[in-house]
């Protein structure tokens, strides 16, 4: 095994992948918008495929469209999986997934390159609708892959438009043919941006991810009553779309209330009918969530959330229910995939920061189940969702050979 | 001239065609979803049609489609119009706007039946997209129709999937040859279901309508930032869903303050972009409004609800927009028309009630023009934009008589 301090990713070659991937889904400047399943996904997979196929590597695609690609190893052991998403955000940047997805493909090809072969198996993986931009809920295809979700609920989860991820999974023709899961993984490693500005502001070069911010958020529903706008009497309304912004409005106030602390929480997306000028709506659906950096300070949080159901339908009249509740984060990831990261970093002598995540990742479930660690690069002012999100080639190159370098030594250790 | 007290509308007429109409646009049970400018409004309005020109009306529509059903009269004096609209909202009922539009058909056939000619002409009226239901605002075609509104600017308005109402016309035939408005009008009569629950309440048969609660309405718009949810610190937060959300609470608190002297305010429609799990929106969209029956009282709430509107921009660093405002009510009504229908109430014998209508009607842009008096009809509990909506033949029978006294009356006087 070569494993000296000298080995390095090709950064050129990760960079022009990058660069081609800018080019497909392009949404506003500098920005992508390819939502998953969409036809801008299916080009930038067939890509990743063709890149795949390449450099070698075995293709898969399962029955919710994650997308393996295989490099073996000298026994027939569980492998060792680097991934992350390919989809963007409807505003999105041209980094976040997208870094983790190509640097593992960059690993294999540097690999290929030097003519190491592993010990275990690695395979590169693009998941199926992390950003949850066109299918909610996120991470939903990695979620699957663990077994935490049932996979015919997943499939018939639709876009605004009624249209199913498994429709629209046919329609791209990535409804894969082997099994979701169901096998050993030795380990996954996710690099992505850090999606905060900690690396940036305080100049280190990479991020060594010690845990998850923990974070609950919810569905939920609101039935009240159709009436006019005008004459009905305040005492008999049941606005749906009123309970959803009071909950909303309340949500804000709830992350207010701890941003001292870096706690935040999001009111991010109200859906209501009729929802028009001169009517009542008699139905509204919310997302929000919380999160904080200390899990019990994010469960209090949580209580007030749900207090915020309650008050916001009690206060309209409206029956409040909740259609879905999830949480991440926590002292989620593996203690020793930690140490390579941190052995890796220290090999390649890397100005590194430990730090939390804030954003959910795919990463979240599979740490639920195998071994997991996560590796972050710095992105500028820490934008992200949006289209002025950058990392530049001096941001991610530290990441990449921190990432090359604890695989090999997680794939190649006894 | 025959109008004794005795004379009578034909009230198994009238219902007939209130029947056949609840079989076109259905909704939800008992209910019309029959969206302007639709198919199922083409069907109505042919319908309609076919009736005027069974009765021997002269029909013509104009351009923005509000079709004309006209008895001449003895002399060429400007003609009496009876007008409402035969739109619905989204879960509609099967009274509101249509009892206006059915009796206006049903007082000329009468007077066909008497073979009575009366010295004005004597017009029926259905104004196109009273509901703002499909096409914001409300009362567009009425608001053209006497000049307040430019017809280009209507034309252009676009429904939630970008077909404009010029578009709507075209592929429905309802973009008619003569112009819009631009001649005289001796007096409007508008025969409409309460839309509260005084009459009912009260067990009166009909109800004169004074003046109009004073109203004022505004579409606002907030631009923020996209950014993640979950890492971006709440001070950096510019969510432009969430300024829309705290601007709608503040109204619906507007309309709670003013609960006891029967004010309200309504938070109608909120929508936003991306509006995604995972994402704060930059941009949404808010219409609101509030009224009250003290006009000075209406004021008050309105500089509220315009000091909401950037209270809820500072909170989240957005930045507001008022893109359009809108007021109706007060004292429009013409007094002498006013006196008429209290006279044919007084003629036949009625029990009636004094009261403001709270809702807006076409007939408030008539009323800015032309002498206008508008008749009410009980419904039941003042259920209404509710498949809910209920107006029994012995509800409606009452006002039907009025107006058709009403009209006759005005038709005929030197």
């Amino acid at each position: 095994m070569i494993q000296s301090s000298n080995l390095r990713a090709n950064l050129d070659r990760f960079l022009a992948t990058m660069e081609a991937s800018a080019q497909i889904g392009i949404g506003r400047e500098n920005g992508l918008r390819r939502l998953a399943l969409s036809e801008a996904d299916r080009d930038m997979r067939d890509l990743f495929v063709k890149w795949c196929r390449e450099s070698g590597l075995k293709v898969s695609v399962d029955g919710i469209g994650n997308i393996f690609g295989r490099r073996e190893g000298r026994e027939d052991l569980p492998p060792i999986l680097i991934g992350s998403h390919l989809d963007t955000q409807e505003n999105g940047g041209r980094f976040d997934g997208i870094v983790g997805v190509l640097a593992g493909l960059e690993v294999l090809r540097r690999l290929n390159d030097l003519n190491i072969t592993t010990r275990r198996p690695i395979e590169v993986v693009d998941w199926t609708n992390e950003e949850g931009a066109r299918f909610s809920p996120p991470m939903v295809a990695s979620g699957c892959f663990v077994g935490d979700h049932d996979l015919d609920w997943a499939l018939n989860i639709k876009d605004d438009d009624g249209v199913s991820i498994g429709e629209a999974l046919d329609s791209i023709g990535y409804r894969g043919a082997i099994p979701v899961g169901k096998r050993e993984v030795d380990g996954y490693f996710e690099l992505h941006i850090e999606q905060g500005d900690e690396l940036d502001r305080n100049n280190r070069e990479v991020g060594v991810v010690t845990h998850g911010y923990k974070s609950h958020g919810v569905l939920v529903e609101y039935r009240g009553e159709t009436a006019h706008t005008g004459p009905w009497p305040m005492e008999r309304r049941r606005n749906a779309l009123v309970a959803g912004a009071r909950l909303l409005t309340a949500v804000d106030d709830i992350g207010w209330e701890y941003a001292s602390t870096s706690g935040k929480a999001t009111a991010a997306r109200l859906i209501a009918s009729p929802n028009k000028p001169g009517i009542l709506s008699d139905w509204a659906e919310a997302v929000c969530d919380v999160r904080h950096n200390d899990p019990d300070v994010a469960d209090q949080m949580r209580v007030k959330m749900m207090n915020a159901i309650n008050d916001a339908a009690g206060r309209t009249g409206c029956a409040a229910r909740v259609l879905n509740t999830w949480s991440w984060g926590g002292d989620i990831f593996d203690q020793q995939m930690v140490k390579t990261v941190r052995e890796a970093v220290g090999n390649l002598g890397y100005n590194s920061w430990d730090l939390p995540s804030q954003a959910g990742h795919d990463a979240y479930f599979l740490a639920r189940h195998f071994p997991t660690a996560m590796i972050f690069t710095p992105c500028k002012d820490g934008i992200t969702h949006n289209n002025n999100e950058l990392a530049t080639a001096a941001m991610m190159e530290p990441g990449l050979n921190v990432l090359l370098h604890a695989v090999l030594a997680r794939a190649d250790r006894p």
